[in-house]
């Protein structure tokens, strides 16, 4: 029998990724620590996200309005439109400031192994896309993984006789690091795309 | 400025214990993934739980009735008190089954650095009880760290004069481990504490 008054908590917590039996009794206990006040605050910023946060109609990113902060900026220029996986890649590329376009949210990446196929990713929506702004370029900003790269495979296919540029990201080094402990893949793929410096 | 929309959630999130902005926005992310339903109850569970749970008015253990069910079950012998830091602590040992008495919670360790001092722990409730139950054995289950040696040393203070037993856990070897990778003052401790084979 479980005599733990917390556990009925402590499920729910459990639940989060990367959170198990004892990380969440820890958080349990934490939360039972916490004013009324806060947690009240807490479980209704977690309600209210919920049931607020709606996706762009146009490029399917996370937002409170029917446009996303993007699309419903005028100085982002809509003639390259960068491709992500997910809401939260978006976010990461937004960080370097470096990119002016919009963007195109997948919702994920082909997988058939998990069941993910192309008809489950926002394809068709981007295809129509595509076709009615006739973009100049295409990014395609896609994790070097198995499924990123089933995705771009796929995508290229769909896209081989299009007028637009269609681009991925550079594979390489990343910033700081040594090429004694780079992995035998990252290292190839720098090689392979190795720039002239003069 | 801050454009994602799960800022608020991942703010809450991170005030959890071993959660930073990383683990804090994967979080938001799969919360965002789940059903509304689940949410709503993941809220529910976590006010509730803040807003029902109380503390034992006998050992401050938690729960929610007046009495813990420890506290309130018949079969527990009164005339041993366990003392215990937290009510995880009570919880671990309940886990093994082998303790048949009740317990007493402190409320924390004495840590003068942390600004813990003996007044604010449940010491005086623990006098008290002591002197109206009149048990024939009271258990320090105490941590053996700086904070809990400190804690061990004031109780045996308070209790010099005192017609029960005062005994705390015994420190040395955990099982299964290896004597080769044992740090020196838990090797120490089990020299110290060595008792007859035959």
């Amino acid at each position: 029998m479980d005599y733990n008054p917390l556990s009925p908590l402590i499920d729910h917590l459990k639940k989060l990724p990367g959170v198990g039996h004892k990380s969440a009794t820890r958080m349990a206990f934490y939360l039972l620590s916490m004013s009324s006040k806060e947690v009240d605050e807490f479980a209704r910023v977690l309600v209210e996200t919920k049931q607020n946060i709606r996706y762009c109609t146009q490029c399917f990113n996370i937002g409170y309005a029917e446009k996303c902060f993007i699309c419903d900026n005028p100085e982002r220029d809509p003639n390259i439109i960068c491709v992500v996986a997910e809401p939260k890649d978006l976010l990461s590329i937004e960080k370097t400031h470096d990119f002016k376009g919009v963007y195109h949210v997948l919702g994920g990446l082909i997988s058939p192994l998990d069941g993910i196929h192309p008809e489950m990713l926002r394809l068709d929506e981007l295809m129509h896309r595509l076709r009615v702004t006739q973009p100049k370029e295409v990014i395609l900003a896609i994790n070097p993984t198995i499924e990123g790269d089933a995705t771009i495979l796929y995508l290229a296919k769909q896209f081989e006789s299009s007028p637009f540029q269609l681009t991925k990201l550079a594979y390489g080094l990343p910033m700081g690091a040594d090429i004694e402990y780079v992995d035998e893949m990252t290292l190839k793929k720098a090689l392979e795309g190795r720039v002239s410096v003069l």
